[in-house]
């Protein structure tokens, strides 16, 4: 069938209507798009940040909506089911990884704008296994960061294997931080947030986090060899082993976004009485994204959203490309 | 009781004869040593290469030998007993570190050189719970380099969490290289020695290890991707992220000690496609160490090692003080 996306043809550019063709596969769901969000992520796509774009190319990866249709092998999913889709959209669940249910490894997957287009449009068509059945108490339009921020952290976090009560920092409290101290504080843990904007304070209390002045070093200090993890959501550079030295023993630190430039680090940081653990995550499985899902409905877990009609998908692209949005942006069909 | 030791009196000086007074206290042990090592780590205290060395220093953290008395308290040991003793010589036993097992975290702990008086020397007096019994079949000799290089990667290796059959690589094949490629092979891995010496090949396939040579890049690029585990005991600079890149999604890399200078590293290394983790390893727990002992006895480990009575002390410590030594040195009493 043909679907109408919105592409962007060079780096920089806006996104315009581009229609293509996709046969609904044996395994396959066709999803009506309610919602998709415009994230850092995809500007940098749509930019060519990183060098490695194909044009056109149809961002999108934290996607809501209602299945449609469905090919003949389809088992889990029906028409009328609500649905979330996140960045990966195929594995070959045949390999090691897909054996072990780790599919985001899987060196045959394929993921929104690398592979194949994503939900700047009204349809997607994607294997039944990367459309996941939303909790009934969860809002389609709250899921949206869920699908791919809201998996990021929460599998970073899990990873952690944290005991319980313990103390955690998040950095950056910018759409990753704010489910992080979220997904924290519900499961039991103290958050401390460290920013260095006092007017978050407001928002990372009501998380059930603790504001911390990172540019100040008397809250600094406070943490030293005091911390069980720390989650790092930063895209600007930080003193990569203050935060190291703040954690306790057996500590771990976790990044899910990248620094502008190299960390520098000393090697025995790492282990002189203390043997910490620095861990990168990358998304996460589809047994986590299930689970992640139903705590978040539980919980309530949500964040600050901006909704703006699929009409207006230029000016969402401008607002994430010229600022620090503290807002996640969710466009509408 | 007056013990004679071997002191270091100044940064650079030679080993001499030294008195001190210690009692023998309600849980300790006074342990005639029969063997203890001259190690890298030792010299470098003597010299003051960190700056903290207190001197007199009595270095030594390799002991192995005989308990010749016990204070009232001690109810694990008895004179006779064969023993070995490491870095550790003391922990609170009742700290959240303690109560976990992992007393080598304790931030009460002491340990030789730094709190107290080590293994250069006739006797030692210590806590019953820091002397570790040896397994029948382990010679005294053989036990000595595995009472810290021993568990030091011992502990590294368990923490690692292997799957069965993994594909592991050691850096270095120093004392800790040497034992690492043992444990690894012993424990059903494949081991990959990475080295630029191609003398060691014989050595490193005797262990059950396959040389790979670090200078040939054809050698580095058939690992892409390939290694679940990689364990560094270098001292010098590397390039770093070339390794890192090949460890497997969820691989993990493990520093046992420090390179030169700082190292440098892309955060996306650690997340993109691979969530790949690296930590530092310090020392073990006590019940590692009582695994490790078994294990190594069971499974003969045993490194290449050159015997001088502790009359030639100076030589060894020239002898390690001025050269790349493959060979273990331990002193005999």
């Amino acid at each position: 069938m043909k679907t109408k996306a919105y592409a962007i043809q060079a780096p920089g550019g806006n996104a315009e209507p581009f229609y293509y063709e996709k046969a609904i596969g044996e395994k396959d769901v066709l999803v009506r798009i309610n919602y998709c969000s415009v994230t850092r992520g995809d500007v940098q796509i749509a930019d060519n940040d990183w060098g490695d774009t194909k044009f056109p190319v149809v961002p999108g990866h934290e996607i809501t909506g209602i299945v449609e249709d469905a090919g003949p092998g389809v088992t889990s999913l029906k028409r009328g089911d609500r649905v979330g889709i996140g960045y990966q959209l195929e594995a070959c669940f045949n390999c090691q990884f897909c054996h072990e249910g780790t599919e985001q490894f899987c060196p045959h997957q394929k993921v929104v704008a690398v592979d194949y287009y994503g939900g700047w449009a009204e349809h997607i068509i994607v294997d039944e296994r990367f459309a996941f059945r939303l909790p009934e108490r969860l809002d389609e339009m709250v899921a949206v960061p869920l699908m791919s921020s809201g998996l990021t952290v929460y599998a970073a976090i899990v990873r952690a294997d944290l005991p319980e009560n313990a103390t955690a920092a998040v950095l950056g409290i910018g759409g990753l931080g704010q489910l992080a101290i979220q997904f924290l504080h519900k499961m039991g843990h103290r958050v401390v947030a460290f920013s260095h904007t006092p007017g978050k304070r407001k928002l990372i209390e009501q998380f059930g986090g603790e504001y911390a002045d990172n540019s100040d070093p008397s809250d600094v200090d406070v943490h030293n060899r005091k911390l069980d993890f720390i989650l790092s959501t930063l895209n600007a550079d930080f003193d990569f082993e203050a935060y190291l030295k703040m954690l306790k023993p057996q500590g771990k630190f976790c990044f899910v976004a990248q620094p502008l430039n190299k960390l520098r680090l000393s090697a025995g940081l790492l282990y002189d009485y203390a043997a910490r653990t620095v861990y990168g995550n990358y998304t996460g499985s589809r047994k986590e994204m299930t689970a992640m899902l139903a705590f978040s409905a539980h919980h309530h877990i949500e964040v600050p959203t901006e909704v703006l009609p699929f009409s207006k998908i230029n000016e969402a692209v401008e607002t994430v490309r010229n600022g620090k949005v503290n807002t996640k942006i969710v466009l509408k069909n």
